[in-house]
Formats: C-alpha cells, structure tokens, sequence
C-alpha cells in the first residue's frame, strides 16, 4: 500500500519547505519532494531550492565579500586605513558561499527532522486519483513511487530562462548557477538583461576587476522601482560605479569564440559588437511546471506558464494549492514563504492569509534599494492624490559615520488621510530599513506615526523617520 | 530695549536645538542660546551639544573607521581576500571624524538659518522676571546681554562625572572628549567604568591595537540590559575579544607617572595595579545646572541634580520648561529630540508627547546592543507573566553571508494578551534592527502581528519574524 500523507509538498524551496513545515506544526503528516541536487558533492537531493543553492543565498556571500574587497580598494583610505595590494582568491570566495550554502540547506534537513516532515527524493507529478486522494509519483533514478496525498501543495519554483539561439552551457555562456560558480573574475564581462540578478551578479564580478557591459532590451531602467529610485540607482551604478548599461539594445548573434563570447547587439540605431570572455543571461524567470503532468489532472495554467490560483492558493482542482514562483506574482523568495504559510494555515482549517501589498523588495547591489507599497507611477496611474517626503542619506550623522551617504528614504502618504502608501529606499543597509515600513504599513499607519515614533540617534532609520516629516513638510533635520 | 522671543532655548545640543527648530515650524518666534565652542578652530559656537561634538557622532566615526580596521586584520581571510600589514594612520581617522563633526554642526547653523531660528551665542542664564516675561542673560567674553521669553527650554545637557582624586586632563586622564582625540592608539589603557561609552571607546582603542583594561565597580555587568543579553556581550567581549574588563572593581589611588598613569585596585579581595599609558574616566554623566542661575528663580532641582519636570516637560516655574539630559530619564539624545519636540509643541498650544516606554536603547559596540521595553528582570520584578522567543542570527542566511552570526534577538510577549513587552537585539545592525521593533511596541502589536507580517529574504530583520514566531513556539528557521 503506498504511503498516504495529508499533506504532499512538491518542491523544497522557500515555498514548499515552509508550507511543509508550517502544515507539519498543525498536526498534518507532511512530505516534501524535491529532486534538484544543484553541485551537492556526494549527489544527494539538496532542499532549498534556487533561493538557497543558486540564488538570494549564494548571491549574498558573494555581494559581501565583494563589497568588502571594493572597499578594501577605495574606502579605507579615507578612514586612514592602508593596505597594499588587496587581492581576491576567488576560490576561497567561491568555498566560503558553498559552504553557507552547505549549512543552509542541510539546517533544512534538521528543520524537516525536527518538526516531522517526510523528505522524498526523488521528482514529484501528478498520476491521478486514488480513494479521493491524490496520487503523486516520486521518481528518482528510473524507478518510481507512489504516495496519497489528501493536499497537494505545488512549489515547484522556476527556472532562468533562456533566450533562442544562445545556449546556456554555464561555463562560458552562463544563467544565475554558472555565474555563481566563475573559478575567477571574467576581464570583460557581458551580460544581457539589467534586473535584479544582472545588476547583482555584475556588481559582483565588476568589484572584483571585470569590465561589465549591461545589454537591457528595455528602453527603460528598473522600471518596477520608483521613478525617483530608478533615477539615483542609473546616477550611481552608470556615473559612480562605471557598470556600462546599455538600455533599447538589442541582441543579434551570439557566438562562442576562442576567446569567449562575440555578441552582436543594435544600440541607438546603430550596430554594436561586445567581445567578451564570460556572459551573463539574466532575462528573467519561468514557472516550472514541465515534468508535474498537471494536464493529466486538467490543472489550470495560464498562457505565461503560472498555475492560476485564488488569494488563499487554490487551484482549479479540489485539494490541490499552489505557492511561490510557479504562480502569478513578484518572484520573491518571503513572498513565496508567506503563501506556503497561508497554505498550509487553510489546510488546517484556519483563515490563511497573504498581504501581496505589504511584501517588500530588494536588490542587493551597493547602494542597496528596496521598496514597499505603491511607486509613484502607480500613484499617478490610479490617480491616487499623495503627498511625499524625500530626505537624502548625507543629512544622516550615522550615513556620515559610516562614510556611505548615498542615496535616500521617499516616503508617499495619502493626501487626504496621511495614510502611508509607499515607501522606497536606495542607500546602505536598505534591506533593513525597509522592514520598519512594512510593520507601519501593516497597521495602516500614517506618516505622522512615524514622524511621531522614537528613532534611535545616530541610526540611519532617522532617515525613515525625517521622511516622514517631510511628508509634512517638517523635516527637523532637513 | 531687550530682543524679545516666545520661546528662548538654553542650550543646543539635540533637545535644544529640536526644540527652538519645532517651535519656529510652529510659528513661534525662537531663539536658542549656547556658549560651548568645543574644538572649533575659529573658536566658534559649535550647535550639537555633546552628542554631536563629543558623544555619539564622533564616537561612531571612529567606530566605524576602526570596526573596518578590525576586519582587514581579521574578517577579510574567510572571504579570500588578501591584504598586506593593514595600517591605521590615526591622524587621518581623527581628521575623518573631526570633518563630519563640523560638517554636522555647521549643517545646524543651516537649519536654524532655514527655519528662522535666532542663535545666541554666549552663556544663557536666568535673570529675573520683566513684563511677565523670563528675562535671560547671554554671557559672552565678560559681555552680558539680555533677551526676554514667554517661554524657556532649559536643555543644558550633561557632562562626564569626573572621580574625586582624579585629575583629568584630556590628554592622559580623558572623560569623552579626550578619548575621542587621542593622537595614537595606546599600548596600553585603563577604562573606569564598563558603560556605554567605556565599551564603546575601549573597543576602538582595543581595535587599534591597544590592551585594554576596564574597571567597573558595579558587581554585573551591563545592568540595565536584559540578562540574556548582558550573558552574550560578556562572552563576547571578554571571551572572544579579550577586552578585559573587571567587575567589582574599587579604585584606589589614581597618579599620574613618567610612563602615564598609576592605578590602584581592589578586585576579589586582592590588591591590583594597572600601569597603562592613557586613563579613560567613564563613570557616568552629570546634568548642567551650574551657571544657570536657577536657584535666583526657584527653578526646582533634585537632589542628583535633575531639573524636576511633568510629564511634559513643565519644571515647577511658568513657561519655564526643560528637557534632555538635565531632566531624569536615560542620557540619550533621541530621547532629549522627542522631548523637544514635544515642549515645543506643547508650548504653541498642542497636547506634546513622549512615550518614554518605547523609547530605543542602543549600544555601538560590536555586536551592537538595542533594546526596546521591559528586561526579563524588569518583567520578573513586576510580576508579569511572559513568554520569550530567542533566535540566533547563526540561523540566519544574510548574517552567514555576512560573516556576522554572533548574537540573537530575544522578544518577550505577555502570556495572556501576546502584545509585545520588549525587544532585545545583540548582533551586527542590532541599532538599525530595533526600529522595526519600536513601531511595533507603538502600534501596541502582539507578537503575532510580527509573526504575520512578510519580512524580506534574506534579511537580518527575519530574525525578528522568527523570533515573534518563537514566542508562540513555532519558529520556521530554528
């Protein structure tokens, strides 16, 4: 007889461990399946998905030891700090994040033990029904298995996509997984596509000596940020950071050389050739939902790929939910966390629930930027009257301490009821600051709330706080 | 005939200055008197007070500057990155932060210029009443003039307490202000008194190679922290950075030497001597009542020297106010803004408040400190029924990216209400970590408001989340 469960998971990334876990603390029998095992050394299945093992996770150790070696090279001198000739082993860079990878993903295993959760190694897909229950294969290595699940969550993420013609080898030609494996900094460094991960992974290797080129299809830059964002982040990492991004290019032929990578791109109407020895494809994200045979249950997914799903994460099919990157939505690791809590919450018979409204994003580049609520272009396209307040890092006592005065907090309130309704950040430490504006969110609070909220001196949240007094035009140190 | 204002400020440090800046916003004609010049070259009044000139501005440069020393010599091999013998040239740091003091300070001159706010330069001090009005004299180089006030701030701050016997000089027995101006890192330094600022300066000096002593005479350490924390920054200080520091300690004859300085202790019932070549007097700080001529009006003043106040600032004189480090409550200069906030607010006839419960704690060692609220000690004493949740940030994915995974953020809820009693945070970023906090303890948030609300990944502030969660014992990452 196979072995029934309440609740099935396929996929151990953010989503599905957290739902997993999550339904196991209700008192459901959970089982998660993943069968990804990324560069694990022994071959074993590797829980955590892309966030852990070749995304947020990786990326970030890479981001700090890079940014630690870029400031070795240009901001000890001002602290009266000399060090002669800072040099990078990338290799011991590149053991320093796997190993952070490696604990990471084996804490998942604990946190499984812990809190009882069954691991199944192996490729989870539908194979029907059976008893009024969901039959899920597990298949690993050839040979299959069948579980019952009463709840199927799916969590099965997403994938770098590609783009026609340019075949992703990850050596040379690379998506997110080779470019955070490079066994040493690229001297010229292509990459197509300026969001999240390109701005990221460039940040890194230009840090680390390489010559970036940026190709962007999109006439515009960061065009989900806020205008006022998207302005200061062009200012810094073009003018400042000499990161070379070329926005409206467009790609032509892309071949492999001796040398590496010969991309034929048009730029302002005219013909460009970038030669380059690494390049970077970060063009966006896909749903994974090949290998699930979902049609064969007649699971609902729509024309981009996303299984569709209602506010709690059902899908078209009784018992079956679905959350994170394989659904509609900002592809973010804690979004796709919060969903797989709702989930798990609405299994157990309680009233899940996920704010999309209040989840922050961040792109971890040096100024880091991050945002919650509204930009001002959706303010304008709703006609929303909003009232701001603006106030620059470098009027900042600890931004100064800090030497890193970049960049500043923008705060939108509600004209008519002061009710806060975005709050976008681009400067040191972003990632943090934000969370502060996500809590007052959450309560519906006012600008006046946090202009009237301690903040600790000298903190760079006085930022957060001063632009809350601008909104009322009352700066105190402005 | 005298200048006349509605409210004349005494002082401009942070209460000061906020003050006379919120009540000229308010349409209130302001003047703020100060005489310190401090280390002005010109021999200028400098605005700022002691945390700007001599507190916590200068201190946090030099933090900042000695904290990145600390990682070339340190941090920088995990990351693979290679520096030959690291040196500090102590003048170019002293310069560093010597610039950002004046910048700072000369920014103010700015504000008050901008928000029409009238600096008098000179020393201010009561002198009787004219035209029911306070008549104030500023004293300057022998010169005396007289302004009259409907209202008067006092925010005359505070000032190190000095030790009977000892001396202090500022060049070998410093209080803050010569410790923040030592012209070289000392072999060796003895610190009295395990506070704030003693943990704080010892550590730069110890950063910069100095072997430092720290003679406390208190029994514990770090008393008014939570336990939990002050176990942590023990370990952490003592343990692994081998700041020694000496509890219990009672301090004999204090002499200065050829060599520097001579001190005599008694510690665990045995005679000691600590011969080091720089003597940092950090026991703490005094109000600054002297020179203003209080006693001629009767201004009320405690015992311990405090101006007596209400809760919103009112001493037992009319439209006599006071605010700041001369009025009870905790030396901090967030504390003394929101106070002249709401003076001046109660002044132009609105109902001003500070919620001293909410009011932030923060340390700037490294791992820094920050608390928010009630201390299990406060909690036990009060007969409060609680439960705790304490996760570590070695759980967390941004803090191994990092580097930084000492420390944990300890949450205390009530066990019959959930709402959130006190926020305890020991790690990298604790100061900027604790705003989030505070909102929430604002907005009276349970803990599980916190555990609701998406926290950015990967982020230091998810180890608040999953400590909210832990309070309910269901941490997802731990």
């Amino acid at each position: 007889m196979s072995k029934e469960f309440d609740v099935v998971v396929i996929g151990a990334g953010p989503g599905g461990y957290v739902a997993a876990i999550r339904a196991a603390q209700l008192g459901l029998s959970a089982a998660c399946i993943e069968y990804n095992s990324y560069a694990d050394p022994k071959g074993e299945v590797r829980l955590g998905g892309t966030c852990l093992n070749v995304g947020c996770i990786p990326s970030k150790a890479l981001l700090q030891s890079s940014e630690l070696f870029e400031q070795a090279n240009h901001s000890f001198v001002m602290h009266g700090i000399s060090v002669e000739s800072p040099k990078m082993d990338v290799g011991v860079m590149m053991k320093r994040k796997d190993n952070i990878v490696g604990q990471l993903t084996t804490g998942i295993r604990g946190l499984f033990k812990k809190n009882n959760v069954t691991l199944l190694s192996g490729l989870g897909s539908f194979a029907g029904r059976e008893d009024e229950k969901w039959k899920i294969a597990v298949t690993r290595n050839g040979a299959t298995e069948h579980v019952l699940a009463k709840h199927v969550i799916v969590a099965t993420g997403s994938r770098a996509r590609h783009l026609p013609g340019i075949e992703v080898d990850n050596k040379v030609i690379c998506d997110n997984e080779g470019a955070l494996a490079f066994d040493g900094a690229p001297k010229k460094l292509g990459v197509i596509g300026a969001g999240v991960i390109g701005l990221e992974l460039g940040s890194v290797w230009k840090r680390l000596g390489a010559e970036v080129t940026i190709l962007e299809a999109a006439p515009e830059f960061l065009s989900a940020a806020d205008p006022a964002i998207t302005k200061e982040a062009w200012k810094t990492f073009v003018a400042k950071q000499k990161l070379g991004i070329k926005l409206g290019a467009k790609i032509g032929k892309v071949e492999r050389t001796d040398a590496g990578v010969r991309v034929e791109y048009e730029h302002k109407d005219e013909q460009h050739v970038l030669e380059c020895d690494r390049l970077i494809v970060s063009v966006g994200r896909i749903p994974n939902t090949d290998g699930l045979n979902g049609e064969s249950v007649g699971l609902k997914i729509s024309e981009r790929g996303f299984i569709e799903v209602d506010a709690q994460g059902r899908t078209n099919l009784a018992n079956v939910w679905a959350v994170g990157d394989v659904v509609p939505g900002p592809m973010l690791a804690h979004k796709g966390m919060e969903e797989g809590v709702m989930v798990a919450e609405c299994i157990a018979g309680q009233n899940g629930h996920v704010n999309h409204d209040t989840v922050p994003w961040v792109i971890y580049t040096h100024p880091e930027i991050a945002w919650v609520g509204k930009t001002e272009t959706q303010l304008k396209a709703e006609g929303i009257e909003y009232k701001a307040g603006q106030i620059p890092f470098a009027a900042n006592g600890r931004a100064l301490g800090q030497g890193d005065t970049t960049g500043f907090v923008r705060m939108y309130a509600c004209a008519k009821t002061d009710r806060i309704l975005g709050v976008h950040v681009i400067g040191n430490n972003a990632s943090e600051l934000i969370a502060e504006a996500v809590v007052a969110m959450e309560f519906d609070a006012c600008s006046e709330d946090i202009a009237r909220i301690c903040h600790a001196h000298p903190t760079l949240s006085e930022v957060m706080h001063e632009a809350a007094l601008a909104c009322d035009k009352r700066p105190l140190h402005f």
